[in-house]
């Protein structure tokens, strides 16, 4: 892999997820079943959530089945405090190192090529008409969807902006 | 401009300025003067400050002077609040439009070249030791910046996540 543009997206998106680990390692387990703010997601929720959307990086990219199908009717399609039962954080703080790990392993073998092919859920002929509906946007996509959700998750923390 | 790695780069970050630009067209313009989170920022000193932040675009990726240096002492060097004249969302929105307007005109003609070339704020000899610290870096960074202050904007409109 030797596409610059491509490594830096790459690279982008293993600083979100860092910087993600190091919200969720701040403090003990309990603080993330605070809210970020009044009535909106708790910090738990929010993490389940990353993990069942970027879960489906691998399917989209064309890398496998999900990982952990059983956080996606809590944590994507539900909104938070629908379910009662839920992983503990410790068990989702495992299983969110765990992908982004399995999925930079994935990434570090894709090709150019393999980047500005379509993803699965866009059909061939949908694909001809708007080439830019690759696997690199999916990822783009992703990326952009930490980012949205660290600005809350920074919230938990007092008087951080 | 043929290279479709640094386009989808340039589409997403044409994506954020739409939907910032849809969020502040919402509501009439006292709405944004209400706090994102209680004693966290306004809305109106997020847009300030999104404006201050790419502003910085143009000298970073040189293409000439910041438009609205007044806003940096404001909105980016300031917490919100700390300065009590401050322009109106009115003045804002029209300033957020028209800088983006500018951005994306010089984007259109830079070439690959341009965008792998190092930014103004990284010496020769650093660059040479990673090239990753290039003007396409900086509008990576801008990007996720946007996503990140977007996720905080939409906890203005209630309910929604």
């Amino acid at each position: 892999m030797e596409n610059q543009e491509i490594n830096q997206i790459i690279k982008s998106w293993e600083a979100q997820n860092k910087a993600i680990s190091e919200i969720f390692n701040q403090y003990d387990d309990k603080f993330y079943l605070n809210e970020v703010a009044p009535g909106r997601n708790r910090g738990i929720y929010l993490l389940g959530h990353l993990i069942g959307m970027n879960d489906f990086l691998l399917p989209m990219l064309d890398l496998g089945d999900k990982i952990y199908p059983e956080l996606e009717p809590i944590f994507v399609t539900s909104p938070d405090k629908a379910v009662a039962d839920i992983p503990s954080i410790a068990e989702l703080r495992q299983n969110w190192l765990n992908l982004n790990h399995i999925l930079s392993e994935h990434f570090t073998k894709m090709t150019s090529n393999d980047w500005l092919s379509r993803h699965t859920k866009v059909s061939e002929e949908d694909f001809a008409k708007d080439p830019s509906r690759n696997k690199l946007n999916v990822l783009i996509g992703r990326i952009g969807h930490m980012n949205y959700h660290r600005g809350q998750l920074v919230f938990l923390t007092p008087k951080v902006n």
